[in-house]
């Protein structure tokens, strides 16, 4: 599963723009076809929560902080909107990004209207800004929210998204959140597995979908192996999801990449609500994990370097 | 009725397309007028739900079964949506394919929100798909929610998709179905006649309806022979539906060739919720029925090569 | 009033159209200023509900029937939607067609939701066609909603193809149908009369309106007249509605067109719900009385031919 | 203020177009910066309801009746629909036109839905419409209802048709009515000032306002006047409204017009629910105090000659 | 901080426009990074309220007074929407201004419905304005909603004029309000900062906010301060709000500046509700805290001209 030197090309990339997919898919997965995300689009998705608070680190609060980690410290590549891409992203020229095209804040609850969110920018948008500046932008991210009323609209822009990137070379993931008046339960485990199925229908390269829940019949990283196989040849990545300790998440991430057939972990706030010096350890023991394929204890020992 | 080496030409093919309609035509229907669809597009319809469960096999679990039955067993066409298709399509060039347009998930119920499904992909990423990797794409298929409150968008995207297929030679078959708040009876034989007549009033070739329920004036079959006169010169193929026992499937196809004037069967839990080897059997048993017109008893005999 | 032989051109048909617009309004008209509409787009509308029933003639369950009788009937021109067309239209080329641009099901009932019915076909799409196939399509046919939540859309729709298809030299007729929560009375008087006014307004040719209700001030035949005098320039013509006794129904049509400044009738549950025989000497009675300006006696004469 | 020879060009209109604006200008103020607006959109805002009624002369049933007012009449510009102008424009061709864009029935009450008025015409329908008929059409007229729940749409296409119209030389003319179950008094004073002022903010040359209320510390016309201040260089002309004596009618006038600074009347009921020869005496005397600037008395005189 | 000649590029301003971006983010920043900006799109906003009242100098009331000010007093920009700018801008050339492309009355409530503030012009339509002029228009402005049911439509507008405006050349300015039934504390520190950070991933080169509520943790200029770092390399500017002693708005201002990190201030009503000569002074002593670096002390004497 480790170490394989081979992307695999999906059928709506044509044939003059297979060199640049590869390109764009192994610079991301680091010639491996696993994935470490650095996701940073909570500015928009949760305002200013994540980035100031008792428990997050004061350097958070400057947006710059995301761009010195994903520049100082060993990502596959970091994920935002395209409008902070066009702030900062030409001051750290040698990171790999993934523009990200919706977005939607939390300030209005599911009870009072299903999650809805738009495209802010198109994939032309992405193509003209990357050739412009010359910047490594490897692919594009979507968030799709499965069970909501707009669920419809959802599936037709990321199917689109999808379908023109490929048109242009570039890596496809998919944000894939069941959530709505509609979801009891966001993290049941066939659920999740259908959510992971449903990038698949679309043509994703990678979903991003959250940790199934266990149950009394199977356990999380059981749950993750089914949504792996229902996902086909779409890659999942896991949702690090809210700041836990630093062993404990890689000792998880161990676990999902070994015995739940994940191709990797996309991570935030488990990353930027550090010091930059902690975040940038941070991330090079994860890569050890997704990228080189390092037993845990020797990841672990990266955080010793603090 | 069967045998009949005849392919009827709408005239919304123009003149110049002719030709391809007729061989795209012909490839599904292998030179008879009948259709026996290997419906697949239930990844995003139902989610994981008809892939993983305690009465299906392990198989069905991985996307790739679906191709492999496709590819090693006897159909007229697999019909499912594009983007499953850009990831497998290719590795399985020998399979005749419907690109499903639309698609939506169970999770909002008719109480919240009557059924709404935009096309996810148009009629031209079907055809520059198609150009680009020069698979058998014969048609396009499309789902009609008739009495939903977005009843009129679903009748215009299907109206234009059929139009816009058919200027490009391309079979066009309707998945039509009743339903939202306002249907109280899906199955209702007057409504699925109606229903029937409606594709085509909107000049679908095939359209994909439920079964009838039986009334007291008229047996299930009765009922669908009805709807096969509504539909003019639409050819009907009804929905096998969740998974039944072969032999019963068998004759309920039979009857419905023979006695329902209809095209064929739209089958897609009943096959790939079997293991690979029943699957391939059971299309070939299917196919002898609607393609090779033989005796029922003949048709069930292939199923002892178990 | 009769067979005057003078087509009123309006001004947004642009000069190099005004022939093809009026041998157009001269097919259907057969040189007069007065329409007899075969209106056939009941099997989006009512789905088999006015095909098949106890008090339907067997053979209206089959779509070809209504093709058989506008091919050998006696009429002014077949209005159906586009799709149909596409289907049978190639078959019966003797027949001046009508396409029929948008249809709705009347499954959603007024409580639930207002009336929404948007164009499934542009005039660019009939155009097309009636080029590809030399067919006689002589003009458009479009529903307006009035009163209904989606007025608007209906009004704005109806406007814009009737501009494009004067345009292109095509006659225009309005479907004109106060509908919805808000209207108490679909037949008053002064409201039919006002819908009568607004198809003038949008630029409509023919404006096909249901009977006025009698009122304890006049009869349904004066209620008429003022709207015939309300539409100007645009002539009504009034609809046939449910099946009837033969003889009420020619007796009614000879009173609104000598006393009720109609230009004619949109028949088709009347015609089409007997027999191929029995339809073909109905319009040919109807004709008679449209076309021909025979006295009633002589037009009641035609039924006895069976 | 009177009998001014200037028209003011808004920065909108492209130096090419100029001449054409000044000249659509002068046509319709008559070389004053003055508007007498003969209003015309009424058969689809109320239906029949103000051309057939106990207080109604008969001749008003007959749609030419406006045109031949307006060609027989002394007014500055006839507004009606483009729709209505493509039946009889060509027929008066004397007759300067304001061709209106947009409108709705009053049958939908507010309390069931916002009033939604969306364009039925762009403004290109209108520059070919005609430029293929050499007619004489100055400008554009759109109503916008401020306090709908659809304001955003009405003002987001007042603003485009404005900056299209500008852009080919036509004036633009706004109904701007505060309505919908936020709006508690459609006339209050401080109210219309404001929605005066919105036309200005949105580019028009003139605006259709109602006359405000009085209260108890400004009359209606000092109330008025504030709004001709609020408007700054967009012109106000006030609604005529309901069929008043016309005698009132004029001294109304003629207070507006010299101690309110409005440049006129937009009146439609007032005219046309008289005979014709009534109303072209009245066109006359109106014209007389917007146009010539005569005493009211002498205004007044006019009316003697019925 | 103060009097840097550097004017920041974001990489959506493509190469060739580099210049006329640095052009116009000078001319507003008067070569510093410190912008005032004169507020002036009340009239759609507030309609007359603004501008007729009790405590309002009668000067307001009249439109011009907004120019005049801009033209003889000593401002960053005149922010106002296109249409009013198509009626004055051109006699007051020497003005900088920023076009604001959208708009809404505050008629409806919240309660009634979510606040939805659609574009009324698009980016497009400002450039060829300006270059028809040749004005000194040197960005746009556009209103958010964050929080409304129409929060993602106001998100995506903004992001593709932004993209848009960058692509021209033109500064842009979003007003990022947190707005509607969800919204309990529109001036919460939290949430304020937040607000600014999404201005910040719209790629919005200033963002106009609140002064956000001191609350027991934090004092305004503290809070301001947080968001002016949650808001990266955006600069913001704060909101005057409603008119307050000149004397006050001077030092909250001065304070701002020195100890919150902001760029400036947008002031409307503090301005404009004064009497012209008033209006012209107090700018002036903006301008000099803002761009002239001076003493509070300073600034206040020059409120004794008058």
């Amino acid at each position: 599963m480790h170490n394989e030197n081979h992307a695999f090309v999906p059928a709506d990339v044509p044939e003059k723009k297979r060199d640049i997919f590869i390109k764009n898919y192994h610079a991301i997965t680091r010639n491996t076809n696993h994935l470490f995300l650095f996701s940073c689009d909570h500015k928009i998705e949760h305002l200013n929560n994540d980035f100031y608070g008792a428990t997050i680190n004061s350097q958070a609060l400057h947006p710059e902080h995301l761009f010195r980690i994903a520049s100082q410290g060993t990502i596959g590549a970091m994920a935002t909107h395209l409008g902070l891409l066009a702030r900062y992203a030409k001051q750290y020229p040698n990171v790999n990004y993934i523009a990200k095209l919706n977005g939607r804040t939390h300030l209005v609850s599911c009870e009072q209207q299903d999650p809805k969110s738009l495209l802010l920018w198109t994939v032309d948008d992405v193509i003209s800004f990357k050739e412009e500046n010359k910047l490594m932008i490897n692919g594009i991210g979507i968030t799709v929210y499965l069970g909501s009323e707009y669920e419809s609209e959802h599936l037709f822009q990321a199917a689109q998204a999808i379908t023109q990137a490929h048109k242009a070379g570039l890596v496809t993931i998919v944000w894939m959140y069941p959530r709505g008046k509609a979801i009891c339960q966001e993290n049941n485990p066939q659920l999740i597995a259908g959510a992971a199925g449903i990038a698949l229908s679309l043509g994703a390269d990678f979903v991003k979908i959250k940790m199934p829940d266990a149950t009394n019949m199977v356990s999380s990283t059981q749950a993750l192996k089914i949504a792996s196989a229902a996902a086909g040849n779409t890659k999942i990545i896991y949702s690090g999801g809210e700041m836990i300790n630093a062993q404990d998440l890689l000792s998880q991430l161990y676990e999902n990449i070994h015995h739940a057939d994940v191709a990797g972990i996309a991570a935030g706030r488990n990353i930027f609500q550090r010091s930059l010096a902690e975040s940038i350890i941070l991330t090079q023991a994860i890569s050890a994990i997704i990228y080189d394929n390092v037993d845990l204890k020797v990841a672990i020992a990266h955080l010793n370097q603090l």
